[in-house]
């Protein structure tokens, strides 16, 4: 049987090497994609978001047990930076995937950004789709930080769930970070500290603008997760927001959004590799820094003069 | 008399609007960069990043205000994400601005992320140089958050501080998102906060094995920024970088590794502008996304279709 034979047939041993195959670009990468599209639709994939140190892992180790009970299949991406230093997924998330992974409807993926340089989003949006192939229900993905990335990935998942903390100034920093826009749910976790009815309430007041023009909820839920205070109610807003962007209304307009970030993405993604391999290949990229050292050109000349070369080729 | 002509004798109006022809993408853009660039190479450039709330801006205040005391000249880059809701820069950052543009050796410029999808370190990079050109002295680059873009946006600077303060698990934060890499200095603000001696040794004990490696210092500063404290030794150890960077030693491997990522990141940049320009027109990107949405084709094969009939041309 051949792995992909194997993916079919629920092998979750063939779902690891199909990722690993494609998170490090192996030959196969886009046939395989290109194989599996048309058995994707069926998951529905959640970001969870947010400033460190929010709780996130927690929340989603709580959420990824309740989907399981509930019957649902589970798929987690954790986008967690790889460090030199550490040689990969920190301690605290190694002893929480051992703890997760005991349960066999739920499959654990570390996505690492190593150096990634914007190729992180692209990925993750791939194994969400390869996940999705194999029959998982749900798929949450988890990312650590605020900044560009997490954004990207955000705009990866059906849905977003930006977790804050009661702390002074998060939701002016969230504003800031660009978190505020692409939330669908607002989760206010540790909410027994103090402080966590005016994030609420800060929160509302942002929103407000926004609920007004669209129509739409963008429901506060707060939680304690590591009390399993609020999470039913979380769950309650997150099948709310699967629902709707399931719906007749909706559907149309999410999946041409959804196809257009796949093409996007892919596209500029494959075109920055070949970049990467044939225009500035090392060879070519040592030469062009002598250049530029010794006095003779400049990065933008440059640039002007090999894009316009690419299209007289 | 042209702008360029203004800019050369040293109008700040004319810096500002050669910056915003270059964050619009005018049409006259590399013609710009690419006359400026021989002028370039004289400022020294360094990157103010780390967590939300760490106290950046007020830091950022502190050293302009030292260094234009010194003689010195100094330009500010405030990377700041607008948000539809605001439709600019936050409340504080303008009230901070009012109060430090009074002092005219101080030039201000907030940019702008905007869903700029990874262009916005190359626009950080290129506002470096044309502040450089116009005889800034240092510039320093403030960013918020701690993701990806920060990170592009810190390889962009000479010399990066990580500021941090004393919370839990600061630290860990700081290394899962890659920011223990990328510090040249560490300040540790808020160091009257209970906690600073154990965040101090927490990043002493991961910077000493990349100390060992690299026969580096490292330093480690803690002040209190709103209070002057710890300010002067701070200022210290960016001088120690900046002549570390300018000695014999180091110049020609720093200044290479510089013309490297502008050329790398200039390239890129402006393939992915005529990409959407051109094989990603607005026209032909809704014919694709009909296409896929209506069953026929998968973004793999697309991809590989449009960059591959790229190099046939």
């Amino acid at each position: 049987m051949s792995t992909l034979e194997k993916f079919y047939a629920g092998d979750a041993i063939a779902l690891a090497k199909i990722i690993t195959h494609i998170e490090n670009r192996g030959p196969q990468t886009d046939q395989i994609l290109a194989e599996l599209y048309p058995r994707t639709g069926k998951a529905s994939s959640v970001g969870v978001t947010g400033p460190p140190g929010a709780g996130k892992s927690t929340l989603v180790d709580k959420l990824c047990a309740m989907l399981t009970d509930s019957g649902k299949t589970v798929g987690v991406i954790a986008v967690d930076p790889t460090s030199p230093f550490t040689g990969g997924a920190l301690l605290g998330d190694r002893i929480r995937m051992q703890d997760l992974t005991a349960n066999k409807n739920v499959f654990i993926r570390s996505m690492a950004t190593r150096g990634s340089m914007g190729g992180l989003a692209v990925s993750t949006s791939e194994v969400i789709k390869v996940m999705d192939a194999f029959g998982k229900d749900i798929i949450l993905v988890e990312t650590v930080g605020v900044g560009q990335v997490e954004l990207d990935v955000a705009e990866a998942c059906d849905i977003t769930i930006v977790v804050l903390v009661p702390e002074s100034g998060d939701s002016v920093q969230a504003l800031k970070a660009g978190l505020m826009e692409i939330a669908d749910i607002f989760c206010v976790n540790k909410a027994d500290r103090e402080g966590s009815g005016r994030i609420v309430s800060e929160i509302n007041m942002i929103m407000d603008v926004k609920r007004e023009k669209s129509g739409r909820e963008f429901p506060i839920v707060a939680t304690e997760a590591v009390n399993n205070v609020g999470l039913d109610q979380l769950m309650e807003k997150i099948n709310m927001e699967i629902e709707r962007i399931k719906s007749d209304e909706f559907f149309m307009k999410h999946r041409r959004r959804k196809i257009r970030y796949d093409i996007m993405k892919t596209v500029e993604h494959r075109l920055k590799n070949r970049l990467r391999k044939d225009i500035l290949s090392e060879e070519r990229l040592s030469g062009y820094i002598e250049d530029i050292f010794n006095g003779r050109g400049n990065p933008y000349d440059l640039a002007r003069r090999l894009i316009d070369d690419k299209s007289e080729e």
